[in-house]
């Protein structure tokens, strides 16, 4: 995989930094009063490449995704259920969807590659690449060309997306044990430490689970490449190659990606190794309550958004964070300026 | 003031408690995944005492006076600022208002005390109790009787609420010396600690400020009758008196209060210390950047819903606040469960 493919615009320009810091004093507060708001509305201004980006269109991406891995028994929850909550989502019934109506986004659900057929459905895109992944404690989860090709999937999906703002989340049973292999493998950490309870493995379950993820990580890393890429391959899912390839489609477009939690967050990493200049396009929504999640964000210097022990993924942690953005460029373009407003600005300035 | 009159309901219900529960076990979605979201639904219902209380309307109250305090030259900002910004506010200019109307959100600005008048403005209410406060450094800042006026007038207003959810935010050029004077009489902290910027105070204005705040707290501490009462109406202001008033008058009436950063902390913390029973009723929006709100929340042992070092004030942490409540209740009142979408739960259960 050429990381020139995915060459993202530069984001760092001084010139408009300033620019846009200037605005944000003119506005009726005291200088950076709004705290991280203002460092939410600088940022995405630097993506977008201009003063006074619009922020009118929000979509959110759930890309599901069936694992090879559950064969294991390593989840409390049967594999079907990633078919199930796929319906349910898009009869407006799960967490992600009610959400989103209620937050004004638009909200997409991506088959990259559910076991199982579905019927044609409104806010559904089929894109299967497989019928799950294979059982990556024996062999890859994915052929490489699979695994480009999801990828792609998703570049293109950004690539024709109308929205301002991307957040991407996921559904996947058995897709937390692939995060941590992912996460191991790449940052050669302990799976004892990146193995968590996911849907809500405890006890021998989810001994057994740090169990298979030690050992398919101790087994891929044997003729494992060295790249991010090839890890994803190995260990990954059709869903977490989909989240890869938006932040790569996103990134080239300016379009900023909102990340949810543990499961995305792999996805980020293996976009951010590939091509390290996708990073300051990915916006990281929440810390997770799933285990690992915020020591990988403290490792990789990332404060999120939110902390609000949230680990349902789906993109649901994406959602608010996405409202918060939405409310910080909100203030940018609306609040009044002390000229504006006949305000008397402070004695110092 | 007889804390008998502000009576509240019981917060504490087992059988409510039991029933919101299985309520949110029964949702799509592995059981606590939503994290603090479902807290957040589960302390709704528990304030409403009802299981499946609607949250349909917000409002926000803006608190605003003036604060005698501005003659010692401690703020970056004229006090004619409170006025202007008021303004500002009704216009639809200030953060508060812009936020509010994107989210939903009905706002309202209360007169508490500003010097000089305003017309007659939809969106203010003029419940004047004087022309600011006297300047506590040499008095009492209010004399008992306009102290207890302000706090009826912010129950008064509570009363009269139709809103579900209260969101309680001030203005006040002055008003954090106030709250930091606050903070040291009750909870016998040093001014060294409590007294931070503000809306920007920084070198010798900084110094006198502290300065000025130890003075005021050491004269104020021989004459206190130990009492937060005696505390508010000696160093607090109109606009702290009302949302201390609010509290009490929407906790009575089983209507939760989303309290905004450090000065509406501070009024949160008088209402706490006169009549403990509506603690359960108040939701902390944030940990404001303004030094010792961490402080004071994490020696209270409360984790507020947001950590975004804002420091504006006039309620817009309670606005992100309210949009996160509103969407915990929405997927409490909308999200399917496993049986009507027909999702397999877990094993285990």
């Amino acid at each position: 995989m050429n990381s020139d493919f995915f060459a993202v615009p530069p984001y760092e320009n001084e010139a408009l930094q300033e620019e846009v810091r200037e605005r944000l004093d003119r506005l009726t507060k005291p200088p950076g009063s709004l705290g991280r708001l203002e460092e939410l509305a600088l940022r995405f201004c630097l993506c977008r490449g201009m003063p006074a980006p619009e922020l009118s269109c929000m979509e959110i991406f759930t890309f599901a995704g069936d694992h090879g891995i559950t064969e294991e028994k390593i989840t409390p929850y049967p594999s079907e259920v990633t078919r199930q909550m796929v319906l349910n989502m898009v009869q407006g019934g799960a967490a992600v969807t009610v959400m989103c109506r209620k937050a004004g986004i638009q909200c997409v659900v991506v088959d990259m590659g559910v076991v199982g057929t579905f019927q044609d459905v409104p806010g559904l895109l089929i894109r299967k690449v497989g019928e799950g992944t294979r059982n990556f404690l024996r062999e890859p989860a994915m052929s490489a060309e699979d695994c480009e090709r999801a990828t792609e999937i998703g570049m293109e999906l950004a690539g024709r997306s109308n929205a301002d703002l991307i957040g991407i989340g996921e559904m996947g049973i058995g897709n937390t044990s692939s995060a941590s292999a992912l996460y191991s493998i790449i940052l050669d950490a302990d799976p004892e430490e990146t193995v968590g309870p996911g849907t809500g493995s405890s006890g021998p379950q989810l001994e057994r689970k740090r169990e298979m993820v030690r050992r398919a990580v101790s087994f891929h890393k044997k003729a494992w490449n060295g790249s991010s890429f090839d890890a994803l391959r190995r260990v990954g899912g059709f869903e977490i190659a989909g989240m890869a390839g938006m932040i790569f489609g996103a990134s080239r477009r300016r379009i900023p990606v909102v990340v949810d939690g543990f499961v995305a967050g792999a996805a980020a990493l293996v976009a951010m190794r590939i091509q390290p200049s996708v990073r300051p396009y990915i916006f990281f929504s929440h810390a997770s309550g799933e285990r690992y999640h915020g020591t990988f964000l403290a490792r990789e210097g990332i404060r999120p958004i939110l902390s609000l022990d949230m680990r349902l993924g789906e993109g649901t942690g994406s959602v608010l964070a996405m409202q918060i953005m939405a409310q910080a460029m909100e203030c940018y373009h609306r609040m009044a300026t002390f000229e504006s407003a006949g305000v008397s600005s402070s004695h110092a300035s």
